[in-house]
């Protein structure tokens, strides 16, 4: 599926190092993404799943780690990432109320496909992170339901679509209109060519904020005396092999393409970064003692930073360029970014 | 409810500092512990609620700070209370594949006292931690309902029961019975009495390990080669008035009291310690810019510090003395301790 | 002394909040700075203290709290911060190297003011933080001795020197000369005016990344090969009341300047943010049990966050717009932002 | 070098795992120990150093990790520890005030063997951990000197002194003679023998809490009034391949041991763990881009957890039972383990 608009087709460089072909997370290789939306009465709201790989995520684990920018959210499922360094779900995104919901469903997920968990092996660690789409969403009609999460898995594909889909549905960014936006970097490391690419659900900042590839589009002066309030969510994948500090490392740099767009990381956001590595897995069933993984070169771990703040950075401005206009509960609206930039030519 | 067996009640004196009148949590004033048991057919499970005072948690919130000891867990909400300081909601303890059913029960029930919840207000952040009950209950089964949540909430009292009760009905310890354990402790401050009170769900320990009031039980050398698994959730009270720094110091002294009764921190126990103040509320609708919090001289924390780790021995030592024994899920069975006391009256 | 030349002088507006009367960090009464520089031979650099209040630090601490944005570094005594929360001596910074010295200084220091240290009391934390300014030092040469730390303290005012001066003498930033920076933002609480002040040792960055006010001044693409290398040292102040916790918050927003001004936050930086507040004061040798502390209703957090934001960014445009050329070790040499400005009417 | 005294010898059994050749940290392949003693006038002090192997550390660097049980401590060089999960120059202790005089010798040691340190290349970050010593040393007099740390590298071995030697020779435990200790465990993994060793720096508890082997020696009840007071510091090694991750999580399990022997973790230890594996070495000039790192099969992790916790127990035990009685400043003395052992044969 085409992107209709993204920063990049609109002639807007961000950034200096080259994307990938697809310019998203899924240019990792084996990552889809999969959206279920729900739209019908007061709701506007969904679930979007990352998938890190096509197989049995719990028997093969993936490498990964986990960033809490500011800790006023309901992400579930970071706790045992830290501690154990790995990924055994997809990762669902939704509304902040539906995080049980998708939490159950990720479970039922898992036991289908290993009816061993809880009773011959260890229990699973469902990872749901979650923004607050209660402006334009009806948020406590918990209108995601626990095939939602299921059918968003089956569908997911590596071409999916960003903007108003999904759990991004219902969120605003920049009191524009929010939701699901990717890019990627491409990185050479021993010759060789390897990829960092970036999810975000978009649902933060203050109009007057907005900075787009550095220039503000707001007068940054003027506007609401709203708190910035919200949340985002930052899935970062990649290829290169990583040991899990290197990752944790890398999570860390997820705030710095939210300060680019112009964020000062506000008291109301949630904002949680989970990255993950398609290059070190975890065999659930392993029976040797002892195993190797790879790592990076720590003196090469810049061009993995370049690549997260650039990513992050894309990925936040083609979430509100790829959203058409929604209106919602209450009569509540946010309008596209890319609406307005249609009707004020001048407005960059 | 008088307890049945306590260690106090068989002449075991578990440290030095005097216990509160119900040597439990809920000698911290307003505090109350609910339980809900499902234990039909294949399921041994069911939920337990600790309020930590009778009103509205999400308006009047409780100056709170978690501790992780181990991360291989699922508890949900300790990101918002280490960011923010405060629980806003009746903390849940439950089997782990109903975090996300007790997580959902939770919001709908702030959302029935509180309307504006997520439209005219901000969301709500449940507190929801678990252990695996699955070598007693059918935990496949999803036998805790949202409904379950509810009722413990309304017949929480002071006056509670312990051992293989709400969450405690499928937990194991020390491959004993676990379950669900309280003690407190008696501290002075400035002439005035204050207590500060531990609510265990046990469900951790190797036979060989278990030691009781620092006598060894099992043999320390012989035993099933199993791993530590299983899990411990501590709940900390207190009426001291605490700042978030000094509760999260308190919190990080939980381990103490596992490793006196013989934990070595095991791997698979997920172990995580959520504390809180009555002492210091938060307002939700606090209107003034600038507060008060009433906190501690820091040269005198070591009588909590020596409080908490007596009261989380003492408490685990509880669940599984008050603790029957339970038979459950394929046959599996947990013997009490104070049943195998009886038995061999040498043994300890 | 009447700086030369700063952001605001030159009229580019940081930010939106208004700046205190100084637009430092000594616009929080009490607060003072004191340098010592070294600049014969091949000595390029210094000490910088930062006196939280002009009495006796060790007997009357502050509240204080740390954040490491990234750890590649060597400062000492944030360990102790973290834990208690409380600063005892004046804040030291200076080149990697000499971080041992000043920590002696500083020991020596407190015991001259409090002989009991040590002895009848506890000991003293001493808080160091550290640039590698090998560039332009022959930092090899230990050229800080223990009595300049002493003089600097014995010297620090509010009205103090930015740029090229004590710590600052030998730091680089974006590839031209950085050093010392200052600024500050007024906030209104309860009707009463508060300030924020940040001090920045600038050592990181490279050319092509930098913004001045948003405007890219580097072209963005071209450029050195090197890594983003060096460190910034935060300093945050204010007379806002606040708990641990929230300082805590505050700190962890230090790296939104940095990203402002460009950074991507690169492996090889150290970067480290120092808060405390006036406000609350711990006395070494209180003697009742319960005490009071002043915070902040959290809703109002904000403003102190967009205040760290914009102080951090300005303080780092300033302390390279104070700065002159130097020349030092080896013949490096470090041009002035100002004297480039006046070169290149057309740069901004 | 026998040693006089250990628990082992007195036929006290700590735990279930069997012991390395030497029962010390120096049953891993390379790692060896130095002291200097500073015992004239009122000197009561020293400096010990363990040096991971016998090459250049600076190039040749060791996987590590810290953990922070409580910090209440002035240890340097941790948090580059914990951001690189490295260590690249000998672990020094010492006492409090002595830390920077060890910081600026292991500077000067590693520039010694690295003339390019922070000309051509990096800086170094020297870690150095320590205890309080103040009640039998005079700490005011800062008697340890920088040629102290090297004599101290210059003359390590394998085959190292306990007790009240090196940074040992001034601490107390439990109100007795306290100071260096040691023990380690052996651990099969696919079908080879691994080690991990604890030295322990002790200089904590008070004489009611000590347990020895579980049993009480104090009577648990009576006893001063002071406040657990001190520090103590636990270095652990291993030749197991270990990712950081799980070093960090060893680390954590220090704390265990300490528990063990009677502590409750008071307010006033400063009690840090400091963890390397000599299995994993970081080239500083490495030129691959990606590179590969050995690590454990995690559901193996509990035999290093058990070897953790019974090495710090064995350990703080040896070095009470190693020291000889004291006598120091102010005519203040600490007596030995041991000889009160001699004299109250009925004491255990």
């Amino acid at each position: 599926m085409p992107r209709p608009i993204t920063a990049r087709s609109l002639g807007m460089d961000i950034g200096t190092l080259p994307p990938g072909p697809l310019n998203a997370i899924s240019d990792i290789d084996g990552v889809t993404v999969g959206h279920v939306t729900r739209e019908t009465g007061d709701a506007r709201t969904g679930v979007t799943v990352i998938l890190p790989h096509p197989g049995n995520v719990f028997r093969d684990k993936v490498l990964a780690a986990s960033h809490v920018i500011n800790g006023f959210g309901k992400s579930v499922g970071l706790m045992q990432i830290d501690e154990l360094g790995q990924i055994e779900t997809p990762i669902a995104l939704t509304n902040t109320l539906s995080v049980g919901t998708c939490a159950t469903a990720l479970i039922k997920h898992a036991i289908r496909a290993n009816p061993d968990i809880g009773r011959r092996t260890s229990t699973v660690n469902p990872v749901v992170c979650e923004c607050n789409d209660g402006y334009l969403n009806d948020i406590q009609g918990f209108h995601v339901a626990e095939s939602d999460v299921e059918e968003a898995i089956r569908t997911a594909q590596a071409d999916f679509t960003e903007g108003d889909v999904g759990a991004g549905k219902g969120m605003s960014a920049f009191e524009l209109k929010g939701g699901i936006g990717a890019a990627s970097r491409r990185i050479a490391l021993d010759g060789e060519t390897y990829h960092l690419g970036a999810l975000v659900l978009s649902n933060f900042g203050r109009r007057q904020q907005l900075r787009i590839a550095g220039r503000p589009v707001g007068d940054g002066r003027a506007g609401s005396a709203a708190s910035e309030s919200g949340s985002v969510i930052i899935v970062l994948a990649t290829d290169v092999p990583l040991e899990h500090r290197q990752l944790r490392r890398v999570a860390r740099r997820g705030g710095v393409g939210l300060c680019r767009v112009g964020s000062y990381l506000g008291h109301g956001s949630g904002d949680v970064v989970v990255a993950f590595t398609t290059a070190n897995r975890i065999n659930h069933d392993e029976s040797r003692d002892l195993l190797s993984l790879g790592c990076l070169n720590e003196m090469r771990i810049d061009r993995l930073f370049q690549a997260t703040a650039e990513s992050v950075e894309e990925a936040v401005i083609n979430s509100m360029l790829a959203a058409e206009t929604v209106s919602g509960f209450e009569g509540h609206r946010r309008e596209s970014l890319a609406r307005l930039m249609d009707r004020a030519n001048s407005l960059l």
